[in-house]
């Protein structure tokens, strides 16, 4: 197994007894998931997605993908929540692979960013994927009114069938008539995948095909997270042993969990995470806080409130077992600095060692801590992430007794808006 | 006065009687803070810093912007904490000032950071100010070995001279030491003022200066709100009333503040506010968990927590009465996704509504939440906020019976972290 989770820094926090006693709690879960019985379990379609998707699809990506790049000199990327956090996430933990540079849009309401964004796309070649289950989602249809607007203006209708490619609904929705219209490329969602879920599906591997992407990799690695982490057992499944113990630490009045990194390329995959967990927990008053923190920077700012404030928060940290290409220290004659004793090794060797030292002094300070490990920065090591987390929010779900797969809740800001600005729903 | 504060969906949570009710404690507060005879008074330099700067110096540091940026096509800020949070917040909300390209340093350990940093930089015209009170705190030290190696290739002894730029102790420490060997330009970070309110020393105006920015509008906006908060009456000084607001909040079991935001050039204020209140706050195992969510990004993500998970928090929003250029909706003949109601609108007229939604929608949903607001992204809106902050976590940290201005707890990570380098400190 390739994932790896250290509970060393839970000892004390849960005892051998409480593993036990959560064991039962955590089959009935999985038994919920696997049978498709439980709440939501129309949405439970990412659950064998991985061994589902078919090679010659991401072949006919891939292929995709060149062929856009060969006509582009950018590609912008117009979805919100799951069509667009997941996709940046991946762009940022792979940023080595990318072959094409990818502006986003349709993720916020700012005239400011627009008016930045149109400039930037003035004088170069575009490409655009719009990514929207109903095309009714405010930010994405308008900021694809926009990018429409400015492709139309650039672009014959005919040019514009090879440069605006939609991932939608596969029948119904405003987006799919466009497509139908239009005679734009069209790729469809599944209806029983949600958008938090949806990475693996078109939402996700369209747009990073077109950015150059291994999605093979990705593919295969959630391929085999998706056998690695099928069992029931807790003292085998490890993604089922990290839902068990955010959920024990939940009830021990933990209510906020801080996904830590040492690496800014994790920063973006610490946010689809705050989306996967916060939005699947995080109803009928119940939910651990997702938050995260970018180390070292952060032992600079909330450093000092993780160590001593209020204890009502856990943490866990996402280390990469390798990181990349090496940087030495320099040696110093004068050595005024006192750090010479480092002189000669690899900052990332400092890295690990501070993460030792913060793991180590939080889990002092009555901080408990876990550490999820993954091989290094590649596609596989993301993919297995993705369903690592995917698996456990399921069974955390469960194990609070709420429906993870919904969100009901993001309706009411909805619909108060459409009031204010005057449109029917 | 220009900033405000709307206190509208605090009805229900904090009543008249108590707002009457926390008027002597604020009072009490207050004078710990003028007379400075409370915990950490030793470090309240910050207090009437705005009125203490010289407007000499402010021309002085005008004309090294000016100066530097005629020999570089970037600067390198090394820093970390309050001698990297602020400026980038200043530089981020301040973008439209920007005049020269200003890459981070000392703020991590990563190997990738640096390895990508150095290519960047390889055939740019660089100068570097490098901010550290010790000149020993491993980051930023690091980080000066590694860009101070790369310079002293590129340029000669003499060259370096101008190049290098030292922000550290006005007598003491590793950097200083260093200054006077080697003859670099050097400004003093005061005694009194801890990093964490040290964004108007030469701290921050120093970097901000080269890169540009308004410096004199921005002291000139923290003198304006040292004198618009520096009244004792809560009814009458809105920094004591929001300070007042989160401390009762927080007694009510409100144990997470959100600082949210609609306009991406507030992400970085947010960390900056984050550093502020949770190193002031959190310690003793006290302290509000300090938190920022982006929108409306972050309503399909973070929404469906806020509005329906754990009420456990509570929500700032920080919002720019005007925002910028206009970008106008356009219309669409077929209009198949129904926004044509709104077409010929400016996206920020949606972006407001967005927000006048989203804080009822909050507070229906049992989300206290109340609203700064400022004029626009210039630099006296910003030099107000910062005040206003600053003089807010003073006031709660007296109000939870802490030391706001130390920081005990960053220390137990480097304690460790030096015995696995082996380092002897």
């Amino acid at each position: 197994m390739d994932l790896k989770l250290d509970c060393e820094h839970l000892k004390g926090f849960i005892k051998e007894k409480d593993w036990i006693s959560l064991a039962p709690r955590v089959q009935k879960a999985h038994e919920q998931l696997h049978q498709r019985n439980g709440k939501g379990h129309e949405f439970t379609g990412w659950l064998d997605l991985p061994e589902r998707i078919s090679d010659s699809f991401l072949d006919e990506l891939t292929k995709l993908g060149e062929e856009v790049r060969t006509q582009s000199d950018c590609l912008v990327s117009i979805g919100i929540g799951g069509s667009y956090i997941g996709i940046r996430a991946s762009l940022e933990f792979l940023v080595d692979q990318q072959k094409l540079p990818v502006y986003y849009a349709g993720h916020n309401l700012s005239s400011t960013y627009y008016h930045e964004l149109l400039k930037e796309l003035e004088n170069k070649r575009v490409t655009v994927v719009v990514i929207s289950k109903s095309g009714t989602t405010t930010e994405p249809a308008l900021g694809f009114r926009i990018i429409k607007n400015f492709m139309e203006k650039k672009y014959s209708r005919e040019e514009l069938k090879k440069r605006i490619i939609c991932v939608t609904d596969e029948k119904k929705g405003a987006l799919r008539q466009i497509v139908q219209k239009e005679g734009y490329r069209a790729y469809s969602i599944p209806d029983d995948v949600g958008g938090r879920f949806s990475i693996l599906t078109p939402v996700g591997l369209v747009p990073l095909a077109i950015a150059g992407l291994d999605i093979r990799g990705l593919v295969n690695g959630a391929r085999q997270a998706q056998r690695d982490f099928s069992k029931m057992d807790i003292d085998q499944n490890i993604s089922y042993r990290y839902a068990a113990a955010r959920f024990f630490l939940y009830q021990m009045y933990r209510k906020i969990e801080i996904l830590s990194s040492f690496d800014q390329r994790m920063n973006f995959v610490a946010e689809w995470w705050k989306q996967l967990f916060g939005e699947s927990e995080g109803k009928e008053g119940k939910g651990i806080y997702p938050a995260s923190a970018n180390f070292t920077a952060d032992l600079h700012s909330l450093g000092q409130y993780i160590q001593e404030g209020e204890r009502h928060l856990f943490e866990t940290f996402l280390m990469a077992e390798s990181s990349g290409p090496q940087v030495l220290i320099p040696a110093d004659k004068e050595n005024l600095d006192n750090f010479n004793a480092v002189a000669g090794k690899d900052f990332d060797f400092v890295n690990k060692q501070a993460y030792k030292a913060t793991s180590m002094a939080h889990f002092e300070g009555d901080v408990p801590n876990m550490t999820i490990s993954f091989p290094r920065f590649d596609a596989s090591s993301l993919g297995q992430l993705y369903y690592f987390f995917e698996k456990a929010v399921a069974i955390t779900g469960y194990l609070l007794d709420v429906n993870p797969f919904d969100q009901p809740g993001v309706e009411a800001y909805k619909i108060k808006m459409f009031k204010l600005l005057g449109i029917a729903r």
